[in-house]
């Protein structure tokens, strides 16, 4: 799939992408690693035998599968609150005591998550020749956070948040757009997760999917396969800036 | 107004400022020389014995008029739409032909506003120490092209567009906050007009004035007078940043 175009900026004759918009948690950082060494060092002693990376993707899971029940019904919710409320049933059903204190500790490293190790290479390379934006169902603050903490260059911030609705419904791609001025077909859309890319290059956006095999700590629980229906395929943001000529 | 406290960062024993939301247009950005030197280009000979310099504070003006009389009225306008349609009175009314290709490029002077030669060196500074964000009545996509033009090191870019309504607006400075995840004693409103901070001062916001004497070309026409009632004032934003201890 990467040979099928000379230059893959280009999508057509007259359209040139000139802005870039990325998924945040899972594909510029590790949320995985990052949650996982929060927990075991938050329970310390009391964590011992805990399967932690299991403990992760449950929580990861349970958020997922809370913004998705939400798209579109009721008053927005922060994703802090969202992590927040779905830990204490995962702690109760492993049976780890954690004080209060501790819980929202944990909680709140969900928004100091730390970059994949290309990730910051990556856009410094790619902010010299196109506008780079986050496109998060994070709460702003939280990508306001995870980006400082990490030092990720973006020009604009832009989440879920901004619209009251998640990806992938498409409000938010939509805001993306607006926000940046542009048509669809002039902003790619970099995600780790196809649902989320297959939606933008629905609403006419460029599409870029970037592998992340151990998004959830084991490459047999993601998906990390290429696919024709995108217009790059990338091992990561290293390889990404390699194929749009950076 | 200076030596006031011994830190000026700390605004209350337990209140300690982390965010910074700065005013783009006049205070980040010199839009007098950068629209003038614009406007002359532009014109070439058909602009001899114009006062470019009056021009511009003509036109920016009637975009502060058009913009105070929106706030809170009918549907967002965006300040590209109004600084497009302020332009043709003002180029009839001096007898200044114009084509509309011209006009169009003129107007978009306004998206690539050079920053003022401290801007970038006192924003890497205070990078370190603070969040640093916007607050612009610029539209989301102007602002992000003036940030790309001067690289201008935000954190994250905010809008009035985000919310609606323009600055003074308190609802402009509430988006702020509640995007950056902090009380408004948390956050410091930098900017050259004084009506901006009192805005915010008002909601509980941290202040600091910035001086530009130079905003509108003659510091006559200019208020760039220090003032007690704010919790800093600043000739340029390396004294910011000295003043913050950056």
């Amino acid at each position: 799939m990467l040979g099928a175009r000379s230059d893959p900026v280009i999508r057509h004759p007259v359209v040139v992408v000139t802005a870039l918009v990325f998924d945040v948690q899972g594909t510029a950082t590790d949320f995985h690693s990052t949650v996982r060494r929060a927990a075991e060092t938050i329970a310390g002693s009391r964590g011992r035998g805990q399967d932690w990376s299991a403990f992760v993707n449950d929580w990861r899971r349970a958020y997922f599968e809370e913004t998705s029940r939400t798209v579109g019904q009721g008053p927005w919710v922060s994703v802090a609150t969202v992590y927040r409320r779905t830990l204490d049933p995962l702690l109760q059903a492993r049976g780890i005591d954690l004080a209060t204190a501790e819980r929202e500790e944990l909680a709140r490293a969900w928004a100091r998550l730390d970059p994949w190790p290309d990730t910051v290479a990556g856009l410094r390379r790619l902010r010299g020749k196109f506008t780079l934006a986050t496109l998060s169902n994070a709460d702003v603050s939280a990508v306001v956070s995870i980006s400082r903490h990490g030092d990720l260059p973006w020009h604009a911030i832009f989440a879920a948040e901004m619209v009251g609705a998640f990806k992938p419904d498409p409000r938010t791609y939509g805001l993306a757009a607006r926000y940046l001025g542009l048509e669809p077909a002039e902003i790619m859309m970099v995600a780790s997760h196809k649902y989320d890319i297959r939606a933008a290059k629905q609403l006419g956006f460029a599409t870029a999917f970037v592998a992340r095999p151990l998004e959830y700590g084991d490459p047999a629980l993601g998906d990390a396969e290429f696919s024709d229906e995108f217009d790059i395929n990338a091992v990561d943001f290293l390889d990404l800036a390699d194929q749009l000529g950076c």
